[in-house]
């Protein structure tokens, strides 16, 4: 942490900083400015500099190494490749994981993995739970969509991806899913992410709507502490004052997390937009920035959709767009 | 519903919008003007309007009806007044509930109710579980610090206010609280609302960072679609560009959710504004925007609480900002 | 500035950053941690700290001292008094600045000055220049419209307070108003701000609607560095993701600019809401966070105001809220 | 405009309302739902929906025709080619605008100005007035700087783009430049916006850091009702929670304006991130979602920039990213 006084500081407010820090398990370096004194605490594990800013005297307080050490480049400055079955996400290839936003029903869930595997795709997602904003709404199918999008996935040699909302329903998932999704609600949901960092499956991580960067790498933490270093993240949009866009995706965060963290980036312009006609430039701008897996949301007849229809591409839509991706990807040295 | 379509628009592209409102339980009334046809679609239940949004032709889609009926001012007029105990909430007096972010020992929680039973609080707050966006922190007490504070509590005349973080800990939290805290991250996890509707005992539920104020209230709807009617809101800051606060406060949402909706509002300004010599300054501006409890972190010694140091106000200033808020409640026809 | 190396920093690269900072007029202090080196540069100028911060080895480089120095609290820590006429604002008492949003007639101002003065305002507010967002709409009387509102006030005993949108209309406005009024979107527009620093004459400056609290203090420093220590900061609202209120008011930067500089700080609910029934709330929440005047948007007939009726009130709500701010204000030891 | 009247509202509300839609020039019709009754209004031309929702009985107002039209997509549906000499803009060809921040010397001018040539830059960009946020930085060379990259670009077949401050500062300009670029915080500045719509010369408008998508099609407006059809849009960030990156570049909003809008859309990765990391992968992302014309700050060494230098990118990089940008061009059917 680094400590700034403030001009005409007293010698005792100093002194009383100082011991502090030292209590809270630095290592304390004291340097002096024309108008500032300047105080550097090394070695402590867990602080908020909060609670130094309020002290008599302190200017301000900083940070200075971030907390969170196993998701950081410099824990593996070559970067992660997740392999998932025969699937490697962070590696040459650009990974396409592509779907309904519910389970609906046995042949919906077949047409549409026949048609994305066809497309390219190599992971199906669906949703067995929806946590829908309104309490009248239709909540999923549960464990019964997952079997129907395990067997679909099982026909068309695809993996399959979806979303666990409560760390209650881990068990009952584990047969059927390759990937468990964490939703942007859950992103600091501790006990979830806790009990995921148990197990030796992996984790798609999405960044919460008010997320910072730094918190999304500090929820990747609580996984990556418990051990599971199988562990993707992605960006889906943040909330911002534009209104046209149901959120403003992030596409900066990409780069940013490539720079910040050695873990893989997915990108989903499906919720990152909320609309359909957005999602294709938003993928092909999310590959173009260097993302290493897309979420896309592809139903056989969007406007039947039973949810998210909005944002759900059709067939023909999807296709066209995977031509375009794989236009896009050599201009980074990947390909699809 | 209302969808305007767009200038020029095809008769045959507002058949189809047609076909789908009437497919998807509305009464159509349409109108046509020099530029612009517009349909009004009564009586649908759930939807979004997105779903029409996307359609050939059509410029916007937009709701009129609130997606929430029970949280809805129309519903209660006169307004809801919560009694838990002998303290009513929503009434003539604002009511103040104040307390230390974590429960820490016997001693101090004792220590903390008697100060702030005498300086006239209510309810004294204190967590037994702490989410921290750290893993490596300190995670609370339990079951051990609920009874800790039930104790300190009945000792001094007090309620017990605390945050319940997972749906699994309400049986064992039942008989320690009487008012359970959701708190800002859990306010969309839709599995924890749904068992607290079902309960018969009060529920304060804090609104998201990201979240805006009618995404407040359809997340009060699903308490309150269990049957459970004793629900208070509470406001503590939204996530803006604004750094040098934690949070920007928004006490302008005290007089909004006023009107829209018949529940009580309070405002926490410890968590509103991360920062100890700001609690004072938002406190009185809630009551002064008309909010009906407050919700304060207080510490006897606020310099070694065990978490949220930064924004924990010590004896002193707790007493003099409740003499305070006893000259400004007059003004807007409240006590303290 | 204070620069942290990354962990694994070579010394070439610290050497670099050291020649560098030396280059651009610092004193360097080298302090060696455990993981970090840290560097702390004293007694530069003006400086971007990005520029340090994307050189080899450089993990983040912050600030210290605050780009604005006489906008401070530390140059005048007892805080300013600005005289205008027989007022003073920054003092014991509460200034209330009320009137319309445009001046329209000679009668119309005339009416509402005598009411607002009556109400216990001490300045009239009403705009001569209409920047409007849209090209069609009415855009303001000019010169006609300034010498009205300076004979309304003139007559009532109100300073006049106008807004100047263009440093060509200094000149011309100068014999008729007591206040220049920088309105949100020119708090940027440096070429206006260094002509009000060369007067000597009382500027009231907003914060745009999307500016830190740091940034309205350095484009106040262009006025102060002018020589222009009149001045008067304004907080009217900022952007954020909420769409019920136009605006989110940020209360909180009402102690914030408080603790971080000398100069008197106003609150203006009218533009803070964009909505009449919450200007009432958020005016009492800004006086009872601290506020040192108020901008509001008074008409006697508010629904047939020309520009902003939405956000205007009526002779009979101004009344009751001038009351209800009288009995909030000895609360934090002031007086209206 | 589409007014939802509440539920209970009274028939004499009712009929308020369409008197006052009336005398705001609307033709109204009425159309009564179970719950709701709904007034459209057709024909007026300016108008503030707020001015509605703030009578008794109403629920929300909103808006139905947007208040832009020369800016519209229905205007050209078929999209409009800005021609500026022989360089096409919104045509086949991106377009790709390059130069340092700041005019710094006739020799560094050249050097840069020979360099992006080379590379395929079709306009250098580089600034003669520099509007510091800081009172004491460098403020530009003014007209001298004008006729250094004048001369500059004729050597180099290129076109001039340089920002103009100050609607005083326009006949200075003409004879230098192409393209008057308007800044983010110009934006909004009426005066400015209605001078150069009195041109028959290029203008490139960016987005303001807090403006709306609307808005800025809304400041397009201003200058295209002055007879100035000339005209590019371009992003370059908004202002978000996110701290990480100076702004978050809204990608999105480049396939938004391209449906809302035929006005061409430019994207500056140079300020839309603060980054010269970052420059190249949201450069990539802009192209692969459509933009038309990118605006990057180059320096034959950026370190020594006497602006801005931490966003700026160095020879190499630029060559680099010019041949990415010839690879994904393709994708989205456009070349270099």
């Amino acid at each position: 942490m680094l400590v700034v006084m403030e001009e005409g500081a007293s010698e005792t407010q100093i002194q009383e900083v100082i011991d502090r820090l030292v209590g809270m398990g630095f290592d304390v370096h004291r340097s002096s400015g024309v108008r500032h004194t300047v105080l550097g605490g090394v070695g402590a594990k867990d602080f908020d500099p909060a609670e130094v800013e309020v002290m008599a005297g302190v200017k301000e307080a900083h940070r200075i190494s971030s907390p969170y050490k196993l998701a950081s480049r410099s824990f593996r400055p070559q970067g992660s490749v997740i392999r998932v079955r025969d699937v490697d996400i962070g590696g040459d290839r650009v990974v396409v994981m592509a779907g309904p936003c519910s389970i609906e029903t046995p042949e919906q869930i077949e047409i549409i993995a026949s048609l994305v595997a066809e497309a390219g795709a190599r992971a199906i997602r669906g949703g067995a739970f929806k946590p829908r904003s309104s309490p009248y709404s239709f909540q999923g199918h549960g464990e019964e969509g997952l079997k129907m999008i395990r067997e679909a996935a099982d026909r068309n040699g695809l993996l399959v991806i979806s979303e666990v909302m409560d760390h209650i329903q881990i068990p009952m998932m584990m047969p059927y899913v390759d990937i468990f999704q964490v939703g942007a609600r859950n992103m600091q949901n501790f006990n979830l992410l806790r009990e995921l960092g148990k197990l030796r499956k992996p984790v798609l991580l999405k960044r919460g709507i008010a997320a910072t960067i730094e918190e999304l790498l500090l929820s990747a933490e609580y996984i990556l502490a418990g051990g599971n270093y199988d562990l993707i993240l992605c960006e889906r949009g943040i909330r911002t004052f534009e209104t046209y866009t149901r959120n403003t995706m992030d596409i900066s965060a990409i780069p940013v997390v490539k720079k910040l963290s050695h873990l893989p980036i997915a990108a989903d312009p499906s919720h990152g937009t909320g609309r359909r006609d957005k999602v294709a430039p938003m993928a092909r701008a999310a590959v173009a920035a260097g993302a290493d897996a897309l979420l896309i949301e592809v139903h056989h007849d969007p406007d039947k959709a039973w949810s998210d229809a909005a944002q759900t591409v059709g067939p023909e839509q999807f296709r066209e767009l995977m031509k375009q991706l794989r236009m896009i990807a050599p201009a980074v040295g990947r390909s699809l």
